[in-house]
């Protein structure tokens, strides 16, 4: 049974809560800190983007393909689907030769919603390139063209979404080394975008986040490759989320201080650098809208030196967030549970 | 704890899972069943509707204006925001010689993505006919008219959703009269469209509904009330929800032998008259968009006489979700939990 980690309140009275599990762990898989169950297999979703792009610019992909930083934001992005990530998903197919023709990720409406009333306006529907997932499959067409050497491309791409296919056996290498997994073992299940996604437990997600934090243990093509993608989404943030979105906002703020990533189903990832820690984090319930942000946020205050009072209130708002009815009115907040700052100081002192 | 009610299986994993309670209770007040705390006060939200509307048949206030069965569903209603719910919703207003200016329940986007796609298309921005709430509020304001008398109505109106006005005084009154709970010693919160809510118990929720059901109790005026609003909803069951909602669907294929109403927050409320049952579910991650539906669909298939292949399918389907990805593939399904199932049959034994 996990423990309460968010609660919901209405007025004085918390109306709903948010139970979960928490793993803290350095690079060399010593535990840090954790809460409830770390060890039950989970489905880390998009939360592992980063590692899926890995071998993108292991492989020499991102070089040959001439991707900006923009770029390598996008392909480990959970994006909405505004013009700069559409175009930006387009400018990669571009870059390799390819179109939005060869994606198997579906379409759906923009995740910002007034991105989406526009193009409703224009009276188009979506394409794949408005898929949130946009930039990690394109991503994955780049590294695919370059495994296909001289076989035909657009053959070879064909079904690159399946477990079997040459691009997905890369991604998933580069999941087993950072997370020590062995996914041939792992439940299967078919992502939202349509690739496969394997259960692996909190505690080796937050390794594998703590080895693309520090590099130890990845071998040195892949850490470069880590410490590249981190860069470059620091430096171009709004490509990883979009308006308004936590992981935007964070890194916006934070810069190269904290690596974070959302996923559906309540999943959250972090790599923090300065103390040389990877973090995991699933709510139970898979309520990934509110839950598991306030969860990240308060995890972020106990393990990031917070600097100034601007970054400082930047989190304490987003652990502890107002909510607010149509008319503006404050009916209550969203606050991370008393557990999460317990864990934080102590778990600081364990990895001082 | 309350125990597990739904699980999302991704593959051959749960990959999440709601915790919550339910409780059956009959006209006498007598518990037929029930899972989890039934007697944490919950905010019931929008769905004690239903309650909330018996006022404005019991004051003369739906005959005075000669609302039609959709104008009373929708009084009863969480609207989709579709044409013909914000129609309805400005007719109620024609008929009491008001406008949508008086409305307190603030705008938002409609809930119907087409809907919405289409307002923002003609450049339009959402109005308070737009929120989900809105016939409600046109019922409240369509009461508050009866109520003012002779007194000049906009200012009599104004305020109507604070607790201390004629109007929700009147409301609250029957909600304390259907449920037996003191709302002077309730808990109170603001709810999303500016009324206030308060923590009742899941079990005495579920009575107020079973005297809602059966009319037991609730003395002749608010019973004959009860039965009509339920009667309206059953022949208007697109205008208390909308396209593709749960509770439309249902009611259109069920009629007068349940009403159902969702609420946000992960609330449910059901009056069941086949067996003169009330029921009421809080799921605690205010998970609303799907697990406390799934909870309703096994409780009905439970609870309610199903007569042939096509109203057991539409609700074996509903409790049982299949869940699909962007590009249609079947990835996973939302399932009652077996102790729903285990629940049922018990307790209509007990009810026979």
């Amino acid at each position: 049974m996990n423990p309460v980690l968010v609660e919901a309140w209405r007025g004085d009275v918390v109306e709903s809560f948010h139970r979960g599990a928490v793993a803290v762990v350095d690079g060399d898989g010593a535990l840090v800190a954790s809460l409830g169950d770390i060890d039950r297999p989970v489905f880390p979703r998009s939360a592992i983007k980063l590692l899926q792009a890995l071998p993108l610019v292991e492989s020499g992909a991102a070089d040959r393909w001439q991707l900006s930083d923009e770029e390598l934001a996008l392909a480990c992005a959970s994006h909405t689907g505004e013009p700069a990530h559409t175009r930006a998903a387009a400018s990669m197919l571009a870059k390799a030769g390819l179109d939005q023709t060869v994606l198997e990720c579906g379409a759906h409406w923009p995740k910002n919603d007034d991105s989406a009333r526009a193009l409703a306006a224009t009276g188009a529907a979506p394409t794949v390139l408005h898929n949130n997932c946009s930039g990690k499959h394109a991503g994955f067409v780049c590294l695919g063209r370059v495994l296909a050497g001289t076989q035909e491309r657009r053959g070879f791409l064909t079904g690159y979404v399946q477990p079997e296919h040459a691009v997905m056996r890369e991604v998933d290498a580069a999941i087993e080394a950072a997370t020590g997994c062995d996914l041939s073992r792992a439940p299967r299940g078919i992502d939202g975008c349509s690739i496969p996604t394997y259960a692996i437990p909190l505690r080796q997600l937050a390794h594998g986040f703590a080895r693309a934090a520090t590099g130890v243990g990845l071998g040195a093509g892949r850490a470069a490759a880590a410490a590249r993608l981190r860069g470059a989404v620091a430096r171009a943030p709004f490509m990883v989320g979009g308006s308004a979105r936590f992981d935007t906002r964070v890194m916006q703020a934070l810069g190269q201080r904290v690596f974070c990533k959302v996923g559906a189903e309540g999943m959250y990832c972090a790599a923090l650098p300065e103390f040389g820690l990877g973090v995991a984090i699933k709510i139970d319930d898979g309520n990934n809208a509110r839950a598991c942000e306030v969860v990240m946020a308060a995890v972020i205050e106990g393990f990031v030196a917070l600097q100034g009072d601007a970054e400082r209130d930047l989190l304490a708002g987003l652990s502890n967030l107002p909510l607010r009815n149509w008319r503006g009115l404050d009916v209550g907040r969203l606050a991370a549970h008393e557990s999460l700052r317990r864990l934080a100081p102590r778990a600081k002192r364990t990895a001082a």
